[in-house]
């Protein structure tokens, strides 16, 4: 397995790295920018417009997607072609466990210059499956423990990590963080279960 | 409280709803549709730059989006003006409970045709604080737990709930759950302080 997908400058992840320019900048102006909004809605809609009429058939991208044996390229967290996704690259530990750094910015608030409680819960949900799929035993979530400890910053770095701790026949536990300056923010503790459900074809 | 944000058809509301078509778009085309996504890209890219140049300083912002005592507009769940968020949109049931209708498309997705694990848990959190909410007392998510019981489908309706269900001192326990024709998929229960980050100003 690849740990992380490579980044493309072209195609679907350069329009992806776009949008995520785009959601930002929205988040960023509000109603109290100088854009014209509704200009700016009427441009993405255009691109909406074209993308529409250009689409292949969803059971065809949903086979393209989903293709080949490595990391996917399209969830909301570390999917260099989906624009929700800030996107995490991982990098392995020592330990068997893996590490990203990222900053958020205000699409991922909850408190004031906070990051959302449910956004960490998305992103290490996300980070101790790929813990699970790098230690070489994945599954499904069946059950996921968030601790919030401390409040996690906006617009400062955050190191996430994932480390598989036990495969016990089909139950898999696994344990992560998010952490800011060396203080734990949030941990995660989960249950996998060892099965997949079938790749489209 | 306002349970719900009434979504704007002009301005912010309107650019978020037309950067959500991009978004589904986009993860509908990657790179098999018969868009030529480097002009895609392109396009993006001048809409961002377009908004970076007439970008509010990020405090006056950070104001703008706090401002008054009703449902904010922003989060990434229920937000009207955040392109991550489906948006979702709450009524209130007859027994204190809050419950929203939503389809998600592929930027959302988990397992193959499946809503992310993490999604599910981002979408509860957001609703168990709303929830609190329109109860009365709300706060910070100290500790959330998910269990996630059957897959949960893309592509068609979910029933997301959350209801309070005590509050002693500052402890707040709340529960909630995402249901597909009828059955349960995803239960949640958190537990939450009432205390709040002060408001920017």
């Amino acid at each position: 397995m690849e740990l992380s997908a490579p980044v493309r400058g072209t195609g679907a992840d350069a329009a992806a790295a776009a949008a995520r320019r785009v959601i930002a900048g929205l988040m960023r102006a509000g109603d109290i920018s100088g854009a014209d909004m509704d200009e700016i809605a009427g441009r993405l809609n255009a691109i909406a417009d074209d993308l529409d009429a250009t689409a292949p058939e969803l059971q065809e991208r949903m086979v393209d997607m989903w293709r080949g044996d490595g990391r996917t390229r399209h969830d909301a967290v570390a999917g260099t072609e989906n624009p929700l996704a800030p996107p995490l690259d991982y990098a392995p530990g020592p330990d068997g466990s893996i590490t990203a750094e990222v900053v958020l910015d205000l699409p991922y608030q909850g408190p004031p210059g906070c990051v959302h409680g449910g956004i960490s819960a998305l992103i290490l949900d996300h980070t101790l499956g790929v813990a699970n799929g790098w230690a070489g035993v994945s599954g499904m979530t069946a059950e996921l423990t968030l601790r919030y400890r401390h409040t996690t910053p906006l617009f400062e770095p955050l190191t996430v990590t994932g480390r598989q701790v036990s495969v016990d026949g089909s139950k898999i536990r696994t344990v992560g963080s998010i952490s800011a300056g060396g203080r734990e923010c949030v941990t995660a503790e989960g249950l996998f279960i060892a099965k997949h459900p079938p790749r489209p074809r």
